[in-house]
């Protein structure tokens, strides 16, 4: 099945969960002090030496992962770390990922009101080519809008950072207006804006990004949000388990998708021959896991 | 005078706005639309001519902005948008600054949590050796102290966006919490981070980024937050005027920056001989206005 760029966002996550039978996300995390010991020696360790090992190093994992996945996270941070090299890089191993059918989240919480949005937006979605990108809600409305009006015509998606499971994420994000969490007041402006261009599949072009604090939270906002695409960071390495993210999906067993970075990208210790083996099994473990504790098994 | 990379932040910062007598910061924000008709013919409208017209532009407004004020704020999202292009122009551009002995913020709007978010320092502070760079705080205290890491034994700044002026800025950070709006929550941890770090000259090296939205509320958080730089912008074309900004300073003229970006780099009209004049000129005009009408004139 071929991804088609000319469908509604949400439409092309939902295929691209259904067609791979799970809603598992590879988050592309590359970082140098763990990379396969052979990638890192043939680059070196030089800002452009990185860069290339963490090209080599992601396309060989979407090699890996493609047929098992329906959607990849690059984060752009590591890439950025590597100066404009590691943009070439980041911009090489999108191409990849499409090559293989896969959709790209580009987790770069880009922020900031109208034209420099607008900039941000043409930077993922044209320069690029990301299918959908995280963005920080801080600056409020005028600052998510300008991503709408780049983005919704070329059908791409938004996944706005409404709740972090990080220990610090409730400093700011738990401040308690009206009787809500300020990351309440957020989820329900993602839903106002999710609403506004709902795909055949019933949910919007504007997800929210939300940390896997507690299974009876997320299935609360799932509720309240029906139509709202959840992306669940942190599942393996930072902590989430398959259970912790059961809340987000729907009966149906759609509507989130959930990432794993280190635990299937880093699942190896040097000296690491067979390390792509091991990433394909990981890979396999964690769908397994999410098949066997979330509606998503019912795919 | 030269800037000593090797002192802390906000005493270089103090020393650059007192250099000049001006604490007018020049925005340097390149828009494809509004080039000189030249620079842009000369390189043509593809990403990669883009990149090399911003950098050619920014290049000979940094050569004519320097010699009035002492620090520059590029935005990151313009040169991104040329793709990895861009990100070698704005390179070029930070250099080229340097070299001219301007302090640099990397207006970049960065966030995320741990070892990502000492990429994205990274990113800053070594790939591109920019001076200091925004940061948003939506996802709390462990997504800005790994920006510190990074950045104090480098001797770098942060300034964390606070409150913002744009019409949608009240939709969350208004929220009322415990009495206070959701921005003082965050002015006031800005002013606990600062605090770990001053400098000889009393300020520390986390700033806020407060939008000139009343007079009355900048004097109410300078006097509040004694010790954190506070960074304006908005100044000329988004409407913010110098009696607006007033209120940013100590009784000095000193800690705060005020960016003006549209105002001073498009005062000209197509056809545009003569815009690098224009360019001094609108500098002039903008700090003349600073000094008249705020502390500054003190300086």
């Amino acid at each position: 099945m071929t991804i088609d760029s000319e469908m509604h966002f949400a439409d092309r996550l939902i295929d691209a969960v259904r067609a791979k039978r799970t809603p598992l996300c590879v988050g592309l995390d590359p970082r140098w002090d763990s990379l396969p010991q052979k990638i890192g020696a043939r680059h070196g360790d030089t800002m452009h030496g990185r860069a290339r090992a963490y090209e080599e190093f992601c396309s060989r994992v979407l090699d890996v992962v493609a047929p098992l996945v329906g959607v990849v996270k690059p984060q752009s941070a590591f890439f950025e770390a590597c100066g404009p090299a590691g943009m070439t890089a980041l911009w090489h191993v999108i191409r990849r990922a499409h090559r293989h059918n896969l959709l790209v989240i580009l987790d770069a919480k880009r922020n900031d009101i109208a034209s420099t949005a607008e900039a941000y937006a043409e930077a993922a979605f044209h320069a690029y080519d990301a299918d959908a990108m995280t963005i920080n809600p801080y600056l409020g409305r005028d600052s998510i809008e300008p991503f709408l009006r780049v983005g919704r015509p070329l059908h791409r998606g938004v996944f706005v950072v409404t709740r972090t499971s990080n220990p610090g994420g409730g400093q700011f994000q738990n401040l308690d207006s009206d009787g809500k969490p300020l990351h309440r007041h957020v989820g329900e402006a993602v839903g106002q804006w999710s609403q506004e261009n709902l795909g055949q599949s019933g949910y919007g072009d504007v997800g929210a990004v939300l940390g896997a604090t507690s299974p009876a939270e997320l299935r609360e906002l799932r509720g309240l949000l029906p139509q709202v695409l959840i992306l669940v960071p942190g599942f393996g390495a930072q902590g989430a388990t398959a259970a912790d993210a059961a809340g987000a999906f729907r009966a149906d067993g759609l509507g989130a998708i959930v990432n794993s970075a280190r635990a299937i990208l880093f699942p190896f210790q040097p000296p690491d021959p067979g390390w792509e083996s091991q990433i394909e099994q990981a890979t396999r473990q964690a769908i397994h896991q999410l098949a066997g504790q979330t509606p998503a098994g019912r795919l």
